[in-house]
C-alpha cells in the first residue's frame, strides 16, 4: 500500500476519534480577550499538550510568556531529514453576540456534516489536524520530516508575547520552513493558498489652530481652520489616479512577477456580485490595477476616523481649535512601517500651513509579507493540493494583515506557508462558527502529502 | 439753552433714577432660553410697556406671537416729523457658568463706575437708553423725531417669531429708519458704527460608500471611502489663495468702494497681539485683503464640525461607512443664502465620485446686511457720535451675523444703523456681563443727538 493510501485509510479508520477528540478541546473556553478566562488558557496549552506526546511527540511542554503560554513538541523523525515548524494558536474570539448561537459555542455539535463551536476552524479545528496528521504518519511509518508545534494563546489579540518569546528561543526553533493552517480557500471547487499578506502603518494626525473655539462668524476667513487644514492633508495624500502621493512611499515596493500576476488573476471574482455586497455603485481604486489585485498585491491609504468641532444637532458657528484623524496605510513587500511611518510625518509636516501646528503619531505597525511560489514549501504545498482538490491551487493575495508571520521571518530567518482550509462560511469570529468535518479529513491528508512532497523536493535539490 | 445743553442736564438731573430703574428691569431674569423662564419673558415685557408709558409713550403694548411676545409702543411728536423705529430685545443670555458671577447675575450691582449683571449691556442697558432719551426729549420739549419701539424676547435664541410677526404688522412698523443699539465700539477712544453684517449659509454634508462598515485590511485599496471622498470635496472648497472655489460663488459680492475700504482700514488694528491672543503663528486667509477686510467684507468658509469612523483610543482598522461635516460660509452682500446653498450642493454633487452617494441639508441662513455710508441715518448716527465723542466714528463692517436686520429690511423696506455704546469689556454672553455708566449717560445723549441730525437731513433733503 501506498504512503499516501496508508495514511487516507488511516483517517477513515479514526477519524471519528479525531472529531470526539476535538470536540473535547472545543469545549475548553479559550477566550484570549476576557481575563475571566485566564484559568481556561492555562488548561486548554495542558490539554494540548497532553493531545501532542498522545499523537506521538518526542516531547511537548506547557512554556511560559510573558502573556499566556505557548505549547511547544517536536518529533524527531530522522535527523537529516528536513524539519517542519507548525504555527496556530489555542486562543479563540469572544462568543458575543451570545444569544445568536444555536447551540452553546463551548458545546459542540456535529450536524450537516460540520462540527459547530467556537474555535471549530480559527484555529483549534485547523491545528489539530497537524497533530493528527503526525500520528497518521506515525501510525503508518510515513513521517518523512522532523516536526516541531508552537501552539500559542495569543493570536486573537495581537500576538503580544510570541515575538520576545521567539528571540529567547531561536535555537529551540530551528527549522526550514514554518506550516500554518489558520486561512481559508477561495472556495471548495477553488483551491488556493496565501501567499501575500498586507503590512501595517497605523497612525494619528492632530491639526492644532487657534487656542480656543473661536465664533465663525468674527474670524472666519482670517484664521486657518484646523478642520479644513485637516481635510486639505488627507486629500493630498492621494492623486485622482487613486494612488499615494508621500514622496517615496512606492520606492520599495515589489511588483509581482507577470506570470506571479497571471496566477492570481485567475482567481474567480464577480464584480457586480462584489458591488452588490456593499451597495455600491462602483469600486474605485489605483488605475491599472484590477479589484483583487488593488486589495492584495498594491498598497492602500484609508481614513479610519476622523474628529473635530460640533458634532451634535443642528447647527454651532464655531471653528474648531483642533481636529483629528486615524489614517492607516496598508504596505506591502518590501516597505518598513516604520520608515513610511516617517514619510508620511514629513509630508504632513512639510504641508502644513504656517497657521496650524500638526502633531502625527504612529499608533501601531506591521510588516507585510509574502511567499514566493517557487519557495520548495510552497511548491510542496501545491502539489499536495492538486492531488487532494484535484485542481492546482490558486495563489491568493490576502488584504488583510497576520504580523506575527513577518515577525517570524524577521526573528526566525524562517518563511511560512499559509496552507489555510477554512471556507467563508465558516463563519469565523462570529456566531454559529462551523467547519466541514470533510475539511478537517482532507487538510489532515493534504498535510501529510505536504511533508512527503516538502521531503522529496529538498532532497532533490541536495 | 441749546437742546444739546438741556437734554446733557436732564441726563445728569436723573441719571441715577435711570440707574435704578435699569437696576430693576436686570431684576427680571429673561432668559428666552430656558422654558422656565417662560414666566419672566411676559413680566419683563410687562415691566418694558410700562416703562414706556412713563417715559412718555401715547401707547404702549405686549403683542403676542408665535413666541415670546413684542413690546410695541410710539410716540407721535409731530406727523410731518419722520418717524424712526427703535429695535432692541430684553431677552438675555443664560448664566452658565453660574459659579464664576461676582454678584448674582440677576442682582445688580454698581461698582467701579459699572453696573454689573446679565443684560447689563446685551440688550437691556442699550434698549434702555432709547427710552430714557425719549423722556429726556419729551421734558425737555426737544423731540423731532416721532419714535416707534419694537422690543422682542426671542434675539438670543434666533428671533424665530419676528419675521413672522413683522409680515404681520407691516403697517403699524411704517417708518424712515430702525435705530439699533445692540453692538459695540471699537474702543472708547474709537467711536464706530457698525455698518456691515455677514449673512450665513450653514450645510450640513453627508457622504455615504459601502453599506456597512468594513476591514481595512480586506477592502482598502478597492473601495471610495467615505472619509477620504469627504476630504476631498473639503479640499476643493477653498484654494490656495484662501478663495472660494464654488463655481459662481463670487457672482453677486458686492465690492466696497475705494473711499469705504479706506474708510474701514483706518480702524486700529494690531496683527501681533491678534495673533498672540490666538495662540498662532499667523493668520490666514484670502490674498489681497487685510485681516480685518478678510472677516468684515469678504466671505469665507468654515467646516464647523466633522465626523466620521472610529474615534475612540487607539486603532480600529475599518472603512466608514458614512462620513459627515458641517460647513458654513459667511456671506457679504449681495449673496443670497438660497443661491449658495444651491451652488453648494451641485458643486459637491457634481465632484463626489461614483461609489459614494452625496447628501447636501441646508441646516440655516441669513442674508447678509449693509448700512450704506452716504444714507441720511449713517450721517445723522455719525455727526451724533462725532459730538459726543469728539471724533468721526470708523464704519465697522462686523464678521458676524445678525439674521433679523437683513429681514427687517426684506420684509419693512427698511434700512437699520446699528449705533451701539457696548465695548469689548464689557463681556456680554460672559459671567460678569457690566456696561460703564459712562456709555449709558453718553449713549442716551448720542441717541438724542442722533434724533436731531436725522430730522434736519431729511428736513434739508425734502
Amino acid at each position: 500500500m501506498s504512503a499516501e493510501n496508508a495514511v487516507q485509510q488511516y483517517i477513515r479508520e479514526n477519524g471519528q476519534r479525531f472529531v470526539e477528540e476535538l470536540s473535547e478541546l472545543l469545549r475548553i473556553p479559550s477566550i484570549s480577550a476576557e481575563s475571566a478566562h485566564a484559568p481556561d488558557m492555562l488548561r486548554c496549552a495542558e490539554w494540548l499538550c497532553d493531545a501532542l506526546l498522545r499523537s506521538g511527540a518526542d516531547r511537548a511542554e506547557v512554556m511560559s510568556t510573558d502573556g499566556n503560554p505557548v505549547v511547544y513538541a517536536e518529533k524527531t523523525a530522522d535527523p537529516a531529514a528536513p524539519t517542519v515548524l507548525v504555527y496556530g494558536h489555542y486562543d479563540v474570539m469572544p462568543v458575543d453576540p451570545a444569544g445568536e448561537w444555536t447551540n452553546g459555542p463551548f458545546d459542540p455539535v456535529i450536524r450537516e456534516g460540520r462540527i459547530w463551536a467556537r474555535g471549530a476552524n480559527d484555529d483549534k479545528g485547523q491545528s489539530y489536524m497537524h497533530l493528527k496528521a503526525m500520528e497518521a504518519m506515525l501510525a503508518t511509518g510515513t513521517l518523512p520530516c522532523n516536526l516541531k508545534f508552537m501552539l500559542e494563546g495569543e493570536e486573537e489579540i495581537g500576538s503580544a508575547s510570541l515575538g520576545k518569546w521567539c528571540t529567547e528561543h531561536q535555537e529551540l526553533l530551528k527549522a526550514d520552513v514554518i506550516l500554518v493552517s489558520d486561512t481559508s480557500l477561495l472556495g471548495w471547487k477553488t483551491p488556493s493558498i496565501t501567499c501575500g499578506l498586507r503590512g501595517l502603518c497605523y497612525m494619528e494626525i492632530e491639526v492644532t489652530g487657534p487656542n480656543k473655539e473661536l465664533h465663525s462668524g468674527l474670524y472666519g476667513g482670517a484664521v486657518a481652520n484646523p478642520a479644513n487644514v485637516l481635510a486639505r492633508l488627507i486629500a493630498a495624500l492621494t492623486d485622482e489616479e487613486g494612488r499615494i502621493t508621500i514622496p517615496h512611499f512606492y520606492d520599495t515596493v515589489r511588483e509581482l512577477t507577470p506570470a506571479e500576476r497571471e496566477a492570481f488573476g485567475k482567481a474567480p471574482f464577480c464584480e457586480a456580485a462584489y458591488r452588490k455586497g456593499l451597495g455600491i455603485r462602483s469600486t474605485q481604486g489605483e488605475t491599472g490595477y484590477t479589484t483583487m489585485e488593488r486589495t492584495g498585491i498594491r498598497p492602500s491609504l484609508d481614513v479610519n476616523g476622523i474628529w473635530s468641532g460640533y458634532t451634535g444637532e443642528g447647527t454651532k458657528t464655531v471653528i474648531p481649535s483642533k481636529a483629528c484623524a486615524k489614517i492607516s496605510m496598508r504596505l506591502v513587500p518590501d516597505q518598513d512601517y516604520r520608515q513610511i511611518a516617517r514619510l508620511f510625518e514629513e509630508y504632513m509636516q512639510a504641508l502644513a500651513p504656517a497657521g496650524v501646528s500638526v502633531n502625527v503619531r504612529a499608533l501601531h505597525g506591521g510588516y507585510p509579507y509574502l511567499t514566493p511560489t517557487d519557495l520548495p514549501a510552497y511548491r510542496a504545498a501545491a502539489a499536495a493540493v492538486e492531488e487532494t482538490f484535484g485542481k492546482e491551487p490558486l495563489p491568493y493575495y490576502s488584504g488583510g494583515s497576520i504580523p506575527i508571520i513577518s515577525t517570524f521571518e524577521k526573528v526566525l530567518g524562517l518563511k511560512s506557508v499559509l496552507l489555510g482550509f477554512g471556507l467563508d462560511q465558516d463563519a469565523i469570529h462570529s456566531p454559529n462558527e462551523s467547519y466541514a468535518l470533510e475539511n478537517f479529513y482532507r487538510g489532515i491528508d493534504t498535510i501529510a502529502r505536504f511533508h512527503r512532497h516538502f521531503a522529496a523536493i529538498l532532497k532533490s535539490h541536495a
